[in-house]
């Protein structure tokens, strides 16, 4: 991975992802006690960052494999990031989604033109499935993380910050999967805005990246289970991405679930976005762990905002 | 009122206000049967388009003017967009507001700094009591819609909206209340772009500007509560704003509570942002009053999104 990866994705994705705004309010400054930016990527089309990572692995297919199709593994933002970017080129998307992924986020990516195959967690092989699909079909397989076209996209969401704020001392706050957005920008700010310091962020009880990067090595969680933060919910860091992480970034930040409802609630009140709770976990960790970051300045990176209502209304009851 | 005074207007809050995104969805131009565009005003400094007439305006006063302080009349995204522009330029602000306001705007008022004067609109002289606080404390007066420094801040909204779309044939549907937005817009994309044709859309039931504007004369609506569409409900069009809107502007469209509810649904679904009632009005009409529009594009501006999370939940019930 380098930047002239990223550069090139960027020139990839210009005119199909959106650049995404980046938010304020004088009122989440003042719970954060510092200036609190927030990059706004639940307003990327399919309502994540992930569009951009599909975006850039879809547009460098053979035109053989676009007509083949493509696979993809994800509970959800990936899943529709694929599907979308896929139903604009043309290739037929099959996504093998759990059966216990937010309704909102499956219906979506059948809406997007996708097939979707549901599988059960605890007792069926994600893997297996995908392997006999993509034998029978000739499908390309699109990994959400650890496949370097795609942590070029998403890294083309770090230009964007650089772009907008310069080189400037801050921390910026990433809601943290598999890695692949967190990596990304993480190269991107190392080239164009190198005072600024990259900080995962994860929900308490499946902090696999900041265990692993406490750690020195690759560390696992104990569960997938039992989080709202469906979409930052994955067993390990990746093999490309966490020695990325390693070198560029920033200890790692644990929020929970209340945090992150708390946040939807703020980001809803003062910045009129909608934002899951994954996707809010970096505005929660930069509004309700002031003690974790150094200087003045933390950009959060709103990364998702398919919810569905009933925990929005969760968020929306934390206001009161 | 000219396109130079919004082109210059647009040089003051250049760097101030927010550039908002002009967002789109799929599934919206599904239910539509056209392309929409929204362009997202409720991600404006305060959450509402008011910040670009109020900063037009107070970016104008003389050095005494800022020392003496502003006032101004408003239900509630005037005010917030008076007080914060007179913080930043360090102004105090006086906002007489109606005490059945929506809580959540008197709050955010007093939070930006501004002093919040309550009356009731059954009982109380509004302009009485204006004069009288103007008059001991040399305020100035910024009017929410018929003043041309304001007309001409809420009309760079319809400039950033030609240079993103370019001229091309469309509809562009805006919340009405006074017709301070619509009538700057209208003067901006004559200029700009010209094939497009602005369309005010108001409540069913305060429809003052759609009446006035099939009737040839200015007309009062018959009662001012009763919407949830507070944001844009005024006595009758302004006498600056109607004749820009008689020259300018097509036929007016009126939209019911439940249809702004159902736009602010999907608006939360699809686009992932967050609107009021009023401030969803013009996306309602594009998406329910499909026989209303011609041509194969509409512009839906969602002019403000400071909502009360109990008004927020009614739209997420609409969802279900």
């Amino acid at each position: 991975m380098n930047i002239e990866m990223i550069r090139a994705a960027a020139t990839r994705i210009d005119g199909h992802a959106r650049r995404t705004p980046l938010l304020s309010s004088p009122f989440l400054d003042e719970i954060a006690g510092r200036q609190v930016f927030v990059k706004a990527e639940c307003l990327q089309h399919t309502g994540s960052f992930k569009f951009r990572g599909a975006w850039s692995a879809i547009s460098m297919l053979s035109a053989d494999q676009i007509k083949a199709g493509v696979i993809a593994f994800s509970s959800g933002n990936h899943a529709q990031g694929i599907a979308l970017a896929a139903q604009k080129h043309g290739a037929p998307a099959v996504i093998v989604m759990p059966v216990n992924a937010p309704a909102i986020k499956i219906a979506n990516t059948r809406a997007y033109g996708a097939e979707v195959v549901l599988y059960d967690r605890a007792t069926e092989d994600r893997d297996a499935i995908g392997a006999r699909l993509a034998a029978e079909r000739g499908l390309t397989l699109i990994k959400p993380f650890d496949e370097p076209l795609v942590v070029a996209g998403q890294g083309t969401c770090g230009l964007e910050i650089a772009q907008e704020l310069g080189n400037r001392d801050a921390e910026v706050a990433v809601c943290c999967g598999g890695g692949g957005l967190t990596s990304g920008v993480a190269i991107a700010l190392a080239a164009d805005a190198p005072k600024m310091r990259v900080r995962p962020v994860e929900p308490a009880g499946f902090d696999d990246v900041t265990r692993s990067l406490a750690g020195g090595q690759i560390m696992r969680n104990a569960q997938l289970d039992g989080s709202l933060c469906d979409a930052i919910i994955t067993p390990q860091p990746g093999d490309l991405t966490f020695p990325i992480m390693q070198n560029l970034c920033g200890a790692g930040i644990a929020v929970t679930d209340d945090e992150c409802l708390r946040a939807m609630g703020l980001a809803f009140a003062r910045l009129k976005i909608v934002i899951e709770p994954g996707g809010a976990a970096a505005l929660a960790a930069a509004l309700f762990h002031p003690d974790a970051f150094e200087g003045d300045t933390v950009v959060a990176i709103a990364t998702g905002g398919n919810v569905d209502p009933a925990v929005f209304a969760r968020a929306l009851d934390t206001l009161a």
